[in-house]
């Protein structure tokens, strides 16, 4: 596919609007296949500051590729997965975790 | 491949600050198969800056993504294309570009 023009409605652009923020990939490979509370993600990602890691599994979730389940407990359990739509990125992050590896960046 | 913590050494983290940028690889994928002249490609990539593109077409010429060749000429010229490196995410870029569209994103 050729796209002449990027602007507003270049589907790569959109799509980097959606996936392209500087965490949002890493936050989507470590929750990867699994089902995770929220404090080991932000174990996983270091570096991440709570705001930043809320903020984004908040807009994750409201754009269906994170799904958040929360348990009504004492002290509050929250747990997170990928949903279908969420989990087709993951090959995506595969070709560029090979492309870095390949090309020792 | 899996990796349990993302920190600096991570592969996908190490990727993503050369590619992962706002702007990376709508710059990439313009450039795509093509020679380009510097005032096309910015035609091209809507809303960026001069500044902006200059400093990333530096940064990706630096990485050996991108290919800068200026002619002794009177106006100067520069022509800019993807070396082999960067060609090779061109493929990348389609399966994001193809993961937007499928979910109309």
């Amino acid at each position: 596919m050729n796209i002449n023009i990027s602007d507003e409605n270049c589907p790569l652009r959109k799509t980097l609007e959606i996936i392209g923020g500087k965490w949002t990939m890493l936050i989507i490979f470590q929750i990867n296949e699994r089902t995770i509370r929220y404090g080991e993600l932000k174990r996983c990602i270091v570096g991440i500051s709570e705001k930043m890691l809320i903020s984004q599994l908040k807009f994750l979730c409201d754009k269906d590729i994170v799904h958040k389940k929360s348990f009504a407990e004492i002290p509050p359990k929250v747990e997170y997965t990928l949903t279908e739509k969420g989990k087709e990125l993951l090959p995506i992050i595969q070709t560029i975790i090979q492309y870095g590896l390949k090309h020792d960046i």
